[in-house]
């Protein structure tokens, strides 16, 4: 008993879900999607740096392939957008097949794009198939996580989260995404552009806020450089001095003046100390750390792969990590699991 | 929109619980029973240690509440012992109510208890309602929480958790139940007697391994004296030196002579570090540390009352807690909840 997974979208990703499919015991990956022409055509093993060729080619065509290959699952992993993602979302859908992504703006779209939201939603619940998108964050460290700490609390007056970490020790993608080496002026246009924003605060916060209740007046969402006095470096990338190591993007949830939510995401090159905390203020207060941080680049592809099972058997319809049960590792094999 | 909830129990667990009831928004406290000749006819506040009255007077003959006031839920809080609540069970289910119970055997029963919990799972389909134990632990900082956090693996090798509590801020019973101001030779007798035992190590070692996969050949549950040099003191308790200031108890589980699950429970009086820690062996490797630890009977008592509206929505039969959403702190309230 395997579930038969199409990966849509071969970027740094989509190549770690579609590895930890090929490697993991309950998962078949049936095919590739990819719109790069220089991907179209090769070994979807080599298309994903595997020493095995795995027999399929990496294909363009979506529509045609879902036909073909009927899928159970599709992971998606093509673009931080809704909006571009959508028509996706709706092709798989069609073809009957759960979806699980790492679209960060779609792990909680009720407020942010309550419409499209809606859209994918009908579409899902016409279909009788399932939506989710996961990921470490947003998708876990500063929502899923946070929620589940709360539910030993009899009251909960806030929640405030720290995600600081080595960016060093991410891929090179990511190191580029938070602006590393910039200028600071260069970091100014591309953060104006949209361009080194981490996705995702906005959504962990409209999940925790409905969660806990708050009906929030505002939600912000704010970045800034790290500027290096001294020059670091990673293996990848040298930052002079002067010169952004990274990014410090703040988000808060404000009810009446008073901040019920604060994010504090950092992520820059030669951070000492890399840590996960969660602060829950309330009855009884909780402190909670993650020592070393969890690994953003493994740990968003797990949490996709670890979710697949859990939406396969959830009920039709768009859901978001507050209302799928706990999506612990999945050994691939549900024979021990005595219940359900 | 309340949830109607009769209170069964009214030890320390089952006041707490209570008291959270009538205190939170979004449940009602319909009644209480006990069976105890002592609190029967008393009001329910006042034998909660409320200052109001609640006009409602405790009562001890269980069907006949459950027929008169048609609770949606009844939280049991009698024992720790499945066997002996397991007809208490039964006769809430029969009136059409779903249960939330603190007994810790009943958190994970299919391991140790599989008979019974098949018993309690048809009969909570036959009425269609639904059944969950949980608690802080077990039902939480053992199971619940390090499952959660493997999420984002996809690899695990092995789980350990340690929670370490100085007992002399917990509740007289518990520090009496941890054996605290005993001689060794008292302890000694205890112990064999099952007075001293914490309950849970091995629900909890069970459902991990179930949720991971792991065919254990053997679960074991070992007990020793935390004896003290130098005297130590609560508010409630003296340990002279010499004497028990608590318990150590350490659970394994162990696959193919090597050791999966790791449980180590300290609760003593003048521990001087309250913590409870998780370590994830597997890939990545996770640190968790929560400072201070959970306390645990605000948060015992929390885990039921937050559990209650998601097993009144989830499906008919006996859960765990790896089978249901995350239950976070419920505000009472789901206007704000957008999806579902």
């Amino acid at each position: 008993m395997t579930i038969r997974v199409l990966q849509v979208g071969l970027g740094p990703i989509g190549v770690a879900v579609a590895r930890q499919l090929v490697a993991r015991r309950g998962y078949e990956l049936v095919g590739g999607i990819d719109l790069d022409p220089a991907k179209i055509g090769r070994d979807l093993g080599e298309a994903c740096g595997l020493a095995e060729s795995l027999g399929i080619a990496v294909r363009g065509d979506l529509e045609g392939t879902l036909r073909e290959l009927r899928p159970t699952a599709a992971a998606l992993c093509t673009s931080s957008s809704l909006e571009r993602m959508a028509p996706t979302v709706e092709a798989c859908l069609e073809a009957g097949a759960t979806v699980v992504s790492s679209t960060e703006e779609l792990t909680y779209p009720w407020r942010e794009q309550p419409d499209l939201a809606r859209r994918l939603d009908d579409a899902a619940k016409r279909a009788g198939e399932t939506v989710l998108a996961t990921g470490v964050n947003p998708g876990f460290a500063m929502d899923a996580h946070p929620l589940a700490l709360t539910s030993v609390c009899q009251r909960v007056d806030s929640i405030s989260v720290r995600r600081v970490q080595d960016a060093g020790l991410r891929r090179l993608p990511f190191q580029r995404k938070i602006g590393a080496g910039l200028t600071p002026e260069e970091f100014a246009d591309k953060a104006a552009a949209g361009d080194v924003r981490h996705v995702g605060l906005a959504e962990s916060i409209g999940m925790l806020a409905d969660a806990m209740g708050w009906p929030l007046d505002e939600i912000t969402d704010e970045i800034e450089p790290v500027i290096v006095a001294e020059p670091v470096a990673s293996e990848l990338v040298e930052v002079a001095a002067g010169q952004v190591a990274g990014v410090r993007q703040i988000g808060t949830g404000r009810q009446n003046g008073k901040v019920r939510v604060l994010l504090e995401f950092v992520a820059r090159i030669g951070e000492p100390e890399s840590f996960d905390e969660v602060n829950v203020e309330g009855d009884p207060c909780l402190h909670s750390r993650i020592e070393g941080g969890i690994p953003g680049d493994v740990a968003t592809a797990s949490m996709v792969v670890n979710a697949i099972p859990r939406v396969v058997a959830a009920p039709p319809g768009l859901l978001t990590m507050k209302d799928l049960p706990p999506a612990s590792c999945w050994p691939g094999d549900d024979s021990r699991e005595s219940s359900a």
